[in-house]
């Protein structure tokens, strides 16, 4: 277990890594208002998609630990508002409005019990998910060893480590796991603008496990790959869907055609609570937009002229011909990928709900 | 001509716009020191390479202005040593030591005159050097309209406007040629990690100049191709040799890499200032790396975990086969390069110097 936990439920109070204020300040924050839970996803108190669905199961845990409501049917009419809530938090990572889905329907198929015992099982399929999370972030990293050579060196691109998840991390895991069992590595961080998620959270966990790296400005990857100084790029994902083509932090889809381009394999860290196999291609994603303060300023820093406008796409799409395999729990899927994300998915046979 | 100067050489003063406080503050600092010069050409409070050239030679006109020799000789020996160290102020540029070395032949070349006529000469020389950049810009940007269609969507790297030049500006010339002449045209400016100089420096510019942009992350260029928001790139250039290779700010070569592969056109404006036939292709040209803290702060914060290590090249080299046109005061010229490069160089039958 990594010693810092991005976040962690207990008897109603759920604690949260406060991630804008790393890696200066390790600043724990506990929760027990569902409505602040919410509000903390879209301002990045949290964030990564595994995290953040684990985020909003807790949620719906803390709405039902302060129900003023003594019927059950009455408590769940108020989860599902206040599931709807928490959906609308960010639209991108699938993660987010499937762990309220999950917990909803586990909680709509324990009829005939009371209100202490609902609130257990809502409880219960809240840690399942965050249990979950840690297999299959293990199982993935495990599955992922393979493609990595001794003495490989990485580009990554923001955070995907223990604090993107419950523990672990989905593309950093890979790394991780790879560093614990030996091989040497070496990591080129992108920085990832406008939110520094590289420079900031991915450069603070792999100080702290020891894995040797260095920061680049996003800009710089074209450069390192034509100079031969990268062996493969790792990401992770916030939805990918049944062709494979995956919404990831903004520059994914850049480093993809760079890596294309200069012959470097590109592989997706994909949990499949990230796979959205309901969407058929990556138009159909919605794209989060968000506030231009993100670039326009950095910390207390105006950087740009008063007034300047910005377009701030959070995440990009990445067709899945740019993809050389993606990693998942239940093994390594390669292009195309339908065929082999029906499989793992369980959904060869029945039609997408 | 722009209200503000880059730069303006006056009676053995040169008045430079410090760079690194815009845009929240126009602060303009007197150098009567050649060697102050030179820091400030490394402190990049000048940047850009036609105006770092144009800095170079000014410097110059400093040390003779200052100096306390009274012959002629001893004089010229003074301003060689001069050049040697202004020339060491930034290796990439070819501009910055090109201007040195041809102030000093000028020098060189004046046999039989006083001291005070052999600063004139040096004076006269290096205000040249100047008005040419600024005809050239002109002559540039009149040239690159023709690959300007109304409506046209530009991505911009870097900062290449008046602020990099002596005045006008070389891609941003062209944009700026384009808004005067009627067209309307609409531009995505690149941030430019790590000195933000598109964000900073790009954005006054254009502000001023009534030219609607906005600022992008550098690493979103790619999504913005994909979705058909942009119709060309133009960037400029800090060393283009024999072959049409040219190094320029780090992040023009992923952008070239990225418009190639979305068949969008990259176009370089290369004043001949620029172009150093001496150097057979890129492989050749040196690099600058800058310091840490261009990444790990930026302006009072810090952004990474304290000892984090970076890598840092302030530079890339984009080979000749990504670039669809370079834009030169004497005309534009298409690939492959050498001939017509040679052709506007005046070098077809002579060997290179």
């Amino acid at each position: 277990m990594t010693k810092y936990k991005s976040l962690e439920y207990k008897n109603g109070v759920l604690r949260m890594l406060d991630q804008r204020k790393l890696p200066h300040e390790v600043s724990y924050v506990d929760f027990t208002d569902y409505r602040a839970v919410a509000i903390a996803i879209k301002d990045m108190v949290v964030r990564g998609a595994p995290a953040i669905g684990a985020a909003a199961a807790f949620a719906l845990c803390l709405a039902a630990h302060r129900t003023a409501n003594t019927e059950t049917e009455k408590l769940k009419w108020e989860l599902k508002q206040a599931g709807e809530l928490i959906k609308q938090a960010r639209p991108t990572a699938v993660n987010l409005c499937r762990a309220v889905d999950r917990v909803l329907n586990k909680m709509e198929t324990s009829r005939g019990k009371g209100i202490d015992e609902l609130i257990m099982t809502i409880e219960d399929e809240a840690l399942e998910i965050a249990q979950e999370d840690v297999r299959a972030n293990r199982a993935m990293a495990l599955n992922g060893l393979s493609l990595v050579d001794d003495g490989a060196r990485f580009i990554h691109h923001c955070n995907t480590g223990a604090l993107a998840t419950v523990d672990y991390g989905t593309a950093l895991g890979i790394i991780r796991m790879a560093h614990e069992k030996g091989k040497k590595i070496f990591v080129y961080l992108d920085e990832t603008r406008p939110r520094l998620q590289g420079a900031r959270l991915s450069a603070w966990e792999l100080r702290q496990l020891g894995i040797p790296h260095k920061v680049i400005v996003d800009s710089a990857a074209g450069y390192l790959m034509k100079n031969k100084k990268v062996d493969l790029v790792v990401v992770g994902c916030d939805r990918m869907v049944r062709n494979g083509d995956m919404a990831n932090k903004i520059g994914t889809y850049s480093l993809a055609v760079l890596a294309r381009s200069h012959g470097i394999p590109f592989y997706a860290a994909v949990p499949t609570s990230t796979i959205d196999m309901s969407l058929e291609n990556g138009d159909a994603i919605t794209i989060e937009e968000r506030g231009a303060e993100e670039i326009t300023r950095i910390g207390n820093e105006q950087i740009t002229p008063e007034g300047t406008e910005v377009y701030n796409p959070a995440f990009d799409v990445t067709p899945w011909e740019y993809i050389s395999a993606v990693v998942t729990e239940k093994g390594v899927v390669y292009p195309p990928y339908e065929a082999g994300l029906r499989r793992i998915m369980g959904t060869e046979k029945r039609k997408e709900n």
